[in-house]
């Protein structure tokens, strides 16, 4: 039978809900308070999950500090004390609502973890909101 | 490929574990110090789970504001500062387990959130005893 | 120098906030939904903070167990699955506000720990709402 | 003897370290990631501590819907989703670190609470990191 | 539809990661700190989950009582103030890597719950690592 | 007014509660499970309390990476993934009590931390039973 390990981490990141295609008024009326032009910001909890087998040797599933590097590397150094829309190539485009950010941590770390390994990404915004993706 | 979105919220009741086709002692032997007449109470944590797509032009698969707002307008004001026992109809003929309780709150959200989404809840009683609804 | 210990406990009782020498209108506009005559209940978290002097043969200040066992006869006992309104001595004429329980918490401990120790009493009601008795 | 309550409250802000005084190179050096000029952002955790007397009519040292109503107009709607340095006029000259935060909070709810209460301010800028406003 | 209950307890341990059938130079490898000969230790969270149907006459899926009694019988006796390498039979011969105390645990129990109950683990290692067993 | 500033930090250590110089018997009378000859262990949480004026220049009273360097330094790689009895010179001949690892971690950031900021330390042995050195 198979087993889930997870790793939690966290970054503190400012930014802005905004879709550039709709005006100003609709753009507001989406998203209210987290419109703010000038960026408010949150203290983002992430929650990496990875399905495998557990390896007879080690009794890992998957080395945690191995993947807590990899975390670092890949997704703390690229979104820690930055401004999500103006600091990072990936959401220059894209809202940076938690469904898009947890969806983009998702591919940023698949392409670094063997395909072995079921992948899951739980982002808490803040402690009363968090999403999940991918869900089967 | 699918996304979650969850919201807690939190309310705070009293309640009497009871079933009222059984005598006294067996109640007793079955609910212990849940059976105080008296009833007792708890604070209730509620964790909303809607599985969906992201929507996108907006970057959300729901909105946050409206999930808030349809878990007060129907959870929050019908079992918040009530006896659960007493005050409320679902409860009249029905144990207000957690088990239970959980099932009426997916109940009373199933008939306010659309099919196309996917709904799951998670209701702690303490921070040690917590159920989920439903499970497939 | 002197060190503080602590030991953390929690009960489930119901209550209302109500105040038997003041009308209906008037607790109702003092109290709101926490005067709801059918009760209403919460999860109490209990810290009991000890200061005293390391005893040098045991490298504690009061011994944990001990410690514990007294805040369960004295306390769970008497307020756990209860309706503080109701069935107990200390609240049949006291309005059992966080702070009150605290200070009846506190004349309940006292006199069962040697006045050499200082002692305090913080009750959290709910997670945002909480209480400490006494302070200096 | 006296009682300390306790309220939580929460805002999201964005901002960033810097003295406006001192050359870039002295600002980076002094605050590292957190002088990036384009922002981040915190979920800020506050508690408010009052101390006083219990009320013998009530119960309550202080009404904490009043507590809530006021941490509301005065803290949360002026903070909360905004970026602490551009939107507000507190930090427009003032560097906002949570020492400064903490004391300004201190200074805008100090002048809406009766002198008879003792204030104290906690300020949660990370679940690690976190500052007390005044201590004696 | 089906409910899941689940129950919070937890352990404190010593151990230590090795694999007598390596080298040493191969288990400080692998274990970093975790290989320390002498053993370190760790507050272990044990949340146990049940998946069954609602009993029309209880309410209740499982009693958490009854399911108290059995973790701490069968888990909390066994490994709590224990050092998992030499006081327990489980880990004299296998590594105690959180994956393979979960899924001892998952064996220990599943033989004592009724097979029409499905059974999962979660353990906490620390609040930043945590493993599932079993996942399907 | 002085401002406190607080960084919490964590280690997870095996330790074994005994003293020398009593007679087995009488250790085991007074430790209990914590007497256990093979040791146990525990996530240890630290809170490092510091207060001082808050620099001008900075908005600082002391710079928090600063503050956990030292911590990292002196306490963790000291005490973490160690056994406290075996390990450790502090603990060679002194019983590794929450109260007595409290007063030794005070004791050695104090010779790193100038005596203008009074120094507070909290230690954590378990979410339930902590303790805080010096009291005055």
């Amino acid at each position: 039978m198979r087993t889930a390990v997870f790793r939690k981490a966290n970054f503190n990141s400012a930014h802005r809900l905004h879709n550039p295609q709709l005006d100003d008024k609709t753009n507001e009326a989406l998203f209210g308070l987290c419109n703010n032009p000038n960026y408010h910001g949150h203290n983002y909890d992430l929650i990496v999950k990875l399905i495998g087998e557990i390896n007879p040797q080690t009794g890992y599933v998957f080395d945690m500090k191995i993947l807590n590097d990899i975390i670092k590397e890949e997704i703390i150094e690229r979104f820690d004390h930055k401004n999500l829309n103006m600091d990072t190539v990936e959401f220059k485009n894209l809202n940076p609502t938690a469904e898009n950010i947890a969806r983009i941590i998702y591919e940023l770390l698949r392409s670094k973890i063997e395909v072995k390994y079921e992948l899951e990404i739980t982002l808490y915004e803040t402690p009363r909101n968090y999403v999940v993706y991918p869900v089967k």
